[in-house]
Formats: C-alpha cells, structure tokens, sequence
C-alpha cells in the first residue's frame, strides 16, 4: 500500500482534501533578452507524489545572473525550455508520500541552483530544498543563498584576516558588497569601500558607512588617499573586484605584499591587469569566486550546512540586513525585466517578484 | 685565550702558516648599466677572524637578476658600494677561530643571497655558507641556488601535481625551463614547453625532447594545437610564466579548471591578463613566485635544507643537468656584461665567471 501524501494524514498542520493548484509561470525556449524569449503559461499541478513537494512560491529576486542565463551568457544553462529564476522563499503546500522533514506551512529555499522559480508554484524534489526559519524576513529568506555566501566564503576561504585587518572592495554598494560591510563588522575587520563618484554621494556613503564600512571612497578619492600610507588603516590583505579593468588596478595599487585580490563580477567588462611585480615582487594572488560552482562542490558539507546555519542566525540577530529592493508584482515582470536588463549594479538595489496575491 | 684560526692548528688538512691573499673584485656605488658602473678593485685579505671563512671563489655566473640588481631595477638593493654577484661555488681557504662546521679545501656556496660574488676571494661568515660535495661539478654547485629550486617549488607549492598531469611553460629553453623539464621527468609528470621560433628550432626541440619534454611547441604551434583537446594529453593544471603579455594569454587558454598560472618573470615586460571568466567560472589562479622571498622566509627551514640535499642528489644522479652556458675568464668581464646586459632570456645560454687562474 503506497504511503499516503502527508497532506491528507494526521501530521498536516492545515488537512486539505484534494489538491490541485493554477501555477502560472515564465519560460523561454530559446536564450535571447528576456523581454523578448520570455512568455507567461498557466498549468495546474496536482498532488505532490513520492518525493514531490507542492509549493507556493512568495518571492522571487531578480538577480544579474538570472538575465545573464536567460540570455544564455552564463556558464549555467539549464536544459531548454527553462523556467528562469534562481532564489526564492516559498511556503509548502503538500508534500509526497515519500518526504522525510518538510510539512506543509514550512518554509523553504532552494538547496540547489537554477530551479527555476519565477512562477506561482511549484513541484520540486524535496531533497533540492532547505527549509528556513519563518522568523526571516521574506527578502532576507530569497535573497540568502547567493550574495551573502559570497561574502561569507570571500572573507573566509582566501587568506586568514584576523580582527583590526583592512579588506578592499569596489563596487562596494552592490548586494554582496553590503554584506562584506555587516560581516566584516560583525567579525572585527575593517573594511574600505569604493564606489563610483554620483550625484547623492554623500547619502550613500553615509549608508555604507552605517552598515558596518570603516570608509567609502569614490574611484577618484582612492588615488589619492593616503589612509593607507599614513598608517591610520593596515593595507588591505584582501580586495574584493566586481568591476575589473582600471578600478581593480587601483585597489591593487594598496594592497599588501602577499595579498589577495578575488575577483567575484566583471561591471566593467574589462579583464583584470595582473602586473609582473606584483605577481612575482609583491606575491600578490590574482583568485576568483563563483557561488554556484562553490555551492556544487560543497552541496551536502556541513561546511556548507554551517555557514548557512550561520548566516541565518546573524540574520536573526539583525546583524545581516536585507539587500535595497523594489518589490514588484509578478504580473508587471515585463517592465520589471526590462529595468533589471539595463541594470548596472552599481544601483545597489535590486527587484523582487512578489508572488502573493 | 683566543681560539687559534684552523688554517694553524693540526685539523687544517693543508695547514698555511700565515694566511694573505690579494683579491681582484668588482664593485659599484651608484646604480647604472653595468659596463658604466662596474670599477675593478684589489685589496689584500688577512686570516679570517671570529667566525670568517676565507674563501677562493671558483666560478660564479651572470644571471638576468644580476644586471637587474646593479641596474637599481630589482626589489633587492644591498647596501652601496656594493660588490655584484649572487652565486658562485668557492673553496675555502681558512676559517676563522670560531667557525663550527668548515674545514679547510671544503666547498660551498652562499646561503643567502647577494653576498656579492664576483671576486676572486672573499671573507664571508660561516653562517652565510653551505657546504657542498666536492664531486658536483663547478657550474652544477654555482647554479644551483636559484634556478633549479625554483622550477623545483614551482612543481611542488602551488597545485598538487600527481604522476601523468600536464604542466605547460613558455620562455622554455630558460634555465629554470630546463630544470622544469628535467624534473618533471624524474617525477614522472608530463611537460609541455612553448618557445619562440627560430631558425634551429628543430635542434632546440631536439635538445629539449631529449632533456625530458613531453612536446615543445612555436608560440604559433600553440594557437592551433589539438594535443589537449584530442586528449593526447591531459589538460596543464598547471602554467610557468617567464614571458608574460600574449603568450602568457595563449597558455591559459589551454589551462584546466582550477589551473593555477605562476609568473617568475617577465621577458616581454607586458604584465599578464587575468580574463574575467577564466577567474570566476574556470577557478584559474593567477600567482607569481621569487627565489629570493622563497629563500628569506625559508632561511633555516627543514624544507629548504631537504630540497638543496635532494637536489644534490639529483644532480649527482645524473638527473639534473647543468645549463648550457659559456665560461668566460674574469679578465674579460666587461665583453661579458656587455653580452649579458643584451641577453634575452630566450638564448637558454649562460656566462660563467671563471676565477681559476
């Protein structure tokens, strides 16, 4: 006799009877801008089944990534036709016979990349989900599994940086960049930003400045500084790059001897110099970063069940806060994709498709 | 009561009565091209005192680095006056009363680096002196210093290479690309050496085949080679990079995932480009390496005394040949730097002061 969905025994928080949901849900058949290979359908899911679990889906970040894959520019590409999307938070409507922890009105993330969650619900494999406490915030919830392991794994895994060392990064107002801020202020790490000169540059360095940065210069300011040479900061032993080209070149130029430089984004699509001296007089260590590929090789380590325990409870402890964000309904995903293609992640903020009616 | 100077009591295997000798050195006291700058001295050196060996230097080569040096163009800058010169193999002639481990007719080379070695004679400190068996050949014991142990950590410090891998170098008929040839072939891991072309090509690949590459390629062999995409080969995981600019692009095309590429010169003075997704998706380092930090930082470690010992003993195994080089009297010095002041690096040809009457 087959194990009966849990859904309609004993253990469901919420019994419900028959179930049969109206997902509707992006897809593309082939890469291209999304506006265009986008499409919207509608399909009804039924029961989960074996290890299946039904959920519905709240919130859905629009991340760089994300346009980068639909437009099949990314080293990730999801057999076709895909559902896009890579995180979410999502409720749990059901689950299978055969699922072992979840139950329904639990939380969940996505345990693995590119599940494809920009849709209403869904039916995945229990295994391929994490669940998540509800005391998160919806945003913080979405936004976990990518820019704040960035920074985790960024800060920990390329040097040892003890408290009172001095890390570097540009693009420094991006999602991952405000993360470096808050956790390297949490573990006693000074930390310099760089950002590009704007109009309200004033506000935003009060805002990094606020969570957790020891300074913000602009790319200008950092050629001239003196922070470092005057002693009232250690030069860096560790710089961040999301921009490449002449902004890696400059946070090079602090560096100290033996330092590492992690280049995780490419804003500026030009390719990092690595001098001579520097490699060989400086030992200076040109590395790179890619979440998915850490989270592939690490899928099922504590290492990474701990740092996501981690992250969730300096979250909790509101030491970790959710990234700037528009939400957005899911029904304007059109004018939402279009903002997001043209997006230079320099802004800062991001867009988050709001599920919920 | 003073410690009488071996050279007088019954250990001296040739005892001398009293110890005097007229050394003819090079020295400069400003920074220049080295025919400019360079004078010739004498000076009369009494027994050695304290803790002084009085040596007899045999030979001593003229690496890139010691034009660098004396051209004020290298990290390291010793004191001026200055006398050139950074390795050699020497006799000793006495040693002073508190010497431990030297004995008279021994020979050693220096311990540490830019001791100043182009003289006929020197006081050095004991300290600053290894001994080494008489049975290396003169131009064997007075390079080994710096070239082979750098191929030899380059090998063994930055990736874990296991028998059958690939490693990949340019600039490869170097000094330390025939180290790397020779002991990749010892330790059973497969090399492929990229070098310019040039009339005698057939007869440099020849020499270096024959040395112990797997394949040697033209810089344009390189662009259109199948050896790794065919599987021939193993993808490198690991790259030597003497050259820099676009030939140190052309072997990162052909690196594996997770390669690391490590720098240890610069013959083109282009810096090297460290592409954006070659950092992020493909987990390439981009590292450099230095004899003379390695030596500092390893000065009196156990591991720098096993790799000098096991060195020796490749050498004297017949494993590690000496460089292709040219000896060149020490009265003719100036045609010599004159020489090697145009040298390429590309040539795989070293000059060798002679100081043997």
């Amino acid at each position: 006799m087959l194990k009966l969905s849990r859904t309609l025994n004993s253990f469901s928080a919420v019994p419900i009877r028959s179930m049969s949901v109206l997902s509707t849900y992006l897809k593309y058949s082939e890469y291209g801008e999304p506006v265009g290979v986008l499409k919207k359908f509608e399909e009804t899911l039924n029961e989960p089944e074996n290890d299946q679990v039904l959920l519905k889906i709240l919130v859905s970040p629009v991340n760089p990534a994300d346009i980068n894959v639909i437009q099949g520019k990314y080293p990730e590409k999801p057999p076709l036709p895909a559902v896009p999307g890579n995180e979410c938070v999502a409720e749990v409507m059901a689950c299978g016979p055969n699922t072992k922890s979840l139950q329904p009105g639990d939380r969940v993330i996505p345990f693995v990349t590119q599940l494809g969650t920009w849709r209403t619900h869904a039916l995945f494999e229990e295994n391929k989900l994490l669940k998540v406490p509800k005391e998160l915030g919806l945003v913080q919830a979405a936004t976990i599994t990518v820019n704040p392991p960035t920074a985790y794994r960024m800060l920990k895994d390329f040097v040892p940086v003890k408290r009172g060392d001095t890390i570097i990064q540009n693009g420094a107002n991006s999602a991952v960049g405000q993360a470096v801020f808050q956790l390297s202020k949490l573990w006693g790490i000074q930390s310099v930003g760089i950002v590009r000169n704007r109009p309200d540059i004033d506000d935003l360095k009060s805002f990094l400045l606020e969570l957790g940065a020891s300074e913000v210069l602009t790319e200008e300011e950092l050629r001239t500084t003196t922070i470092f040479k005057s002693g009232a900061l250690p030069k860096p032993k560790l710089a961040f790059n999301c921009v490449g080209g002449r902004s890696s070149t400059e946070l090079l130029r602090h560096l100290d001897d033996k330092g590492v430089m992690v280049t995780y984004g490419a804003m500026s699509r030009e390719p990092v110099t690595a001098p001579n001296a520097a490699l060989i007089f400086k030992d200076i260590s040109f590395r790179g970063f890619w979440m998915s590929r850490w989270g592939r090789e690490n899928l099922h380590s504590a290492v990474r069940r701990e740092m996501l325990d981690e992250l969730i409870e300096i979250i909790l402890c509101g030491d970790l806060k959710e990234p700037v964000h528009q939400m957005i309904p899911f029904e304007d995903w059109e004018n939402a994709l279009k903002g997001a293609t043209n997006f230079t992640g320099f802004s800062g903020g991001k867009y988050i498709f709001d599920f919920r009616e």
